[in-house]
């Protein structure tokens, strides 16, 4: 398990780094907004009150001290997002210690129209998990009990503030394990990966989190508590609610428990680090993975030479594994199963068959937990690499698999030689991670990246958030991957569950949609 | 394959064998009609039009001749449900040829208020796929086009007038499979499938629709088409509003096209029947195979000594898999797997090691595709067993693994002598079949099992309708396994949609909260 280490000092370390590189990309006027990388100007709402002592009085009665925020240090932290790159002035933290508070806060927030930000472990991506203006931040993070386990049908159910590797652990001496796990397991909460629907490195394997939740419970703007925490594996009473909660980035209610399917730990795991000479060969192995490995396959991840070049140059201690050259393209294969033996044979016989067929260069497969875990950190380790290289801009978008490695290259004639672009991602998924790496950040090169890159997503029927969300930092391009008529619905059921807007306001949808009149 | 057959012919022994005995179960008024089994009156809404000679010519330039069906006998079997349990008396289906035209017959519709029906193969188990009175039939079964299969990425995307049966058969030359599989799939619509979320016989491995189903095209009561078709794994941008439509039983829109990702087809398959003397064994045999066959479990069904009786009695050409005796309870375990000899070895191991351990009492491995299809004929049998041994009332239930026998047993007990009491089902899944046998339909016996049922369903928080939905059936029941605050926001969500109330009246949500006031 090193890999999930590495990925943690990783969080830390870009923290900072983010802080001192991206800090002024934000500044503030009095009434508006301006955010340096999406051109967006956003103005606070005027119809919200500002928060006054009667509301802090009342907040304490309802809560007590602890539950009651406004030290300026736990309010900067909390205002501040995991980049260094969104930062909003709210003067107050509430701390819920059940349903029932939450309920009470927003019941009370939603009748004197003050605006709220639910926050997890503010690991977020799209400055969703931050204030704007001056929201009310309400975190569910003292909401943290494991309510029960079944060992049978492996479903747990726990209450939203819950660390996702308090889970992990939790589960690990059960004998099973999280459907999801990401390099922010150590600070993110169960809540805030439901409410993002969060990916991450074992959904190639155990699907999303529309598949994996059973059950939610929510309150919404108004105080409503929302039972919708069955624990069943089938339910067909109804419209199935809780999928509106996932992935609404707190924009329509705040989510206090979940219920989730979990599977059982397996003993085998073996990883394997391939090259490819160009990128329909790998095309080509996934949908052989996917057939001869059925069942066992649980990663298949690409990236290709300017990333290992770069994870090479800039990573300490990482070696070429497959010297002397640098190959086109590079898969990390990993199989979890239930049988050492057969699932190494299965595996051994599959990159031999591979090899054979040409599909596969040259390739090589990991024969202890170290070389396991050396493997990992080439592919976890781009993000930082990327960071040390200098400014970046990271695109997290879903493509259709045969045309994903189109916009790379066409990116490249686009940008020219201003900028590196560095590819990689989640292929079994779909998902790639389009990095362009240049020297400073720089208006000229921003220009050629955008709308091109949404422009080309759109056309080609990608998404242009594959697992991030749109927070803020994409509320207003949601147009280039949905339709104004789904687009329209959306907003009709935001007006419908929050009338008032209070729920994380200029997020996720575009303001313009949700005005009053 | 065998075993699909045998499902097929039962498809149609039993809708005869239902007609029959069934018929007279519901008798109309010229203002209300009086479900026999509910006990529900429905009303007609006054509010709605009835169809007058312009409407017909509207429609006829708008499909022309061959959209628009009034010929009396394919009226009377679009207005009959399978089991010829429901019957509406409907004097219009139409046969919309695109979206276009299902968008235009929606639109005019709803301006006329015009009640609908969306009707795919007409299989429900609910009354939710025919009309309650006058409702226009729509079916969308010239819809039948697969518009792309993407070989690498496994996606399909087709109509919504799909056979389910031919999609396999064009995934089957491809190399794939689909990720549901259901006795009825010889006459059931792909768009009828998302529209009850179905379950089936792959969920244990493949899980549910909202999983599968990436993406839908779908009309509203207006007639606006929603584009959420969508091709990708991950797509993070707003809300996911297909789920709304998954499983909402034409109550929200019309299905018109569904993307969908098929997982590749494994070669080897292996089916073991196995004996469990109490039901805490065969809940550890669940446990245990979860982590040992991992990847490769396929189905783990069950049959309890009431049921096996019955199918040995009942079911001509069946013979005791494990004679002499009759064990209290049976388990059909199959894996799907992608290497012979492991996938086998695996098994076998597994199998020896919960003899060993006493899980199991006893157990055959299937030997060839003759014994494997003469296993899942048991369990596939048992309907058709059902309805030869008389009257018999269907519950359909999902309950925590730990307390689904109770039901059983507790039920026994409430109904004494007069009726037997069979369960089976997909333990995998949480999925009871609850059937109670009896020489002769009796008021007696029904006001034992209702609201009994129901209410113990819901004291456990299971489901009263895992997989079939709620259609005119359990419209009013819906309490019993969504709490109030749930099914009111249900309820606020289809008057956004359809204000009108036109698509499938009477159906999914009590009338009594969608009314206009
Ligand atoms: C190092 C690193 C690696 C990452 N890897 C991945 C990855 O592999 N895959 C991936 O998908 N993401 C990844 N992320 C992004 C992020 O971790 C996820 O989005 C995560 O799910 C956010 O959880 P959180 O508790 O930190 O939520 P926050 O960041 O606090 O909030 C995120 C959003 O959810 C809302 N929210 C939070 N809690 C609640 C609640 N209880 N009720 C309602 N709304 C709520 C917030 O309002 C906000 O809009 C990564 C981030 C980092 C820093
Ligand atoms: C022998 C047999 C075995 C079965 N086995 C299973 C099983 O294992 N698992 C299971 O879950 N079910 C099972 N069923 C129930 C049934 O087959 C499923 O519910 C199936 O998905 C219904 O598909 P259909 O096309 O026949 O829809 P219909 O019966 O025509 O309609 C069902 C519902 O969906 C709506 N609908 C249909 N098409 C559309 C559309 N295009 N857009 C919007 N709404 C639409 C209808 O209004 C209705 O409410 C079985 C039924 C039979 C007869």
């Amino acid at each position: 398990m090193e890999k999930w280490r590495a990925a943690d000092r990783l969080l830390k370390f870009s923290s900072r780094f983010a802080s001192a590189v991206n800090w002024n990309n934000s500044c503030k006027s009095k009434q508006g907004k301006y955010f340096y990388s999406v051109a967006t100007t956003v103005h606070r709402n005027p119809l919200f009150s500002i928060i006054s002592p009667d509301d802090i009085s009342y907040f304490k009665t309802l809560l007590g001290e602890r539950g009651v925020v406004q030290d300026a240090l736990a309010l900067d932290a909390a205002n501040t997002d995991w980049m260094g790159k969104y930062r909003g002035s709210s003067k107050l933290l509430l701390q819920p210690k059940n349903t029932e508070e939450v309920s009470q806060i927003l019941k009370y927030c939603n009748s004197r129209c003050l605006a709220v930000v639910p926050q997890g472990g503010n690991t977020g991506l799209v400055g969703g998990s931050v204030p704007v203006f001056d929201e009310v931040i309400i975190n569910v993070g003292l909401m943290r009990n494991i309510l029960s386990f079944d060992k049978v049908s492996g479903v747990l159910v726990c209450e939203a503030g819950c660390i996702l590797e308090n889970l992990i652990s939790f589960l690990d001496d059960e004998g099973f394990i999280m459907p999801l796990d990401l390099g922010a397991k150590g600070s993110c909460q169960i809540g805030g990966n439901v409410s993002t629907n969060a990916g991450g490195l074992r959904l190639l394997r155990y699907g999303s989190l529309h598949g994996s939740v059973l059950g939610l419970e929510a309150v919404l703007a108004n105080g409503t508590v929302l039972d919708m925490l069955g624990t069943l594996r089938k339910d067909n009473t109804g419209y199935d609610l809780k999928h509106l909660f996932i992935g609404s980035e707190g924009s329509l209610g705040i989510v206090t428990k979940v219920s989730i399917l979990t599977p059982p730990k397996l003993s085998s795991v073996n990883i394997a680090f391939l090259a490819c000479e160009d990128y329909t060969s790998c095309q080509k192995l996934l949908l052989e993975a996917k057939k001869k490995l059925g069942g066992i396959l649980s990663a298949f991840e690409f990236l290709d030479s300017d990333a290992m070049s770069l994870v090479l140059k800039h990573l300490d201690g990482v070696r070429n594994p497959l010297p002397p050259s640098i190959h086109n393209f590079y898969i990390l294969i990993e199989t979890t199963g239930s049988n050492e033996t057969f699932d190494k044979e299965n595996l051994e016989a599959f990159l031999l068959h591979s090899v054979e067929s040409g599909l596969v260069a040259n390739g090589v497969l990991a024969q202890d937990i170290n070389q396991a875990s050396s493997f990992w950190h080439i592919r976890e380790g781009l993000p930082e690499a990327l960071m040390k290289a200098g400014a970046v801009y990271k695109y997290d978008l879903s493509l259709p698999l045969e045309k994903m490695y189109d916009l790379v290259e066409e990116m490249r004639v686009q940008i020219g030689p201003a900028a590196k672009v560095v590819a990689y991602g989640h292929l079994g998924d779909g998902n790639l991670h389009l990095n362009i790496s240049a020297p400073a950040y720089d208006d000229n090169i921003l220009a050629k990246i955008e709308p091109f890159v949404y422009e080309w997503t759109s056309k080609n029927r990608g998404s242009i958030s594959a697992e991030h969300g749109l927070g803020l930092m994409k509320a207003a391009k949601i147009h280039y991957s949905k339709s104004p008529e789904t687009v329209q619905v959306m907003a009709s059921i935001k007006k419908l569950l929050d009338p008032n807007g209070i729920l994380n306001p200029y997020k996720v949808l575009p303001s313009s949609l949700l005005s009053q009149n």
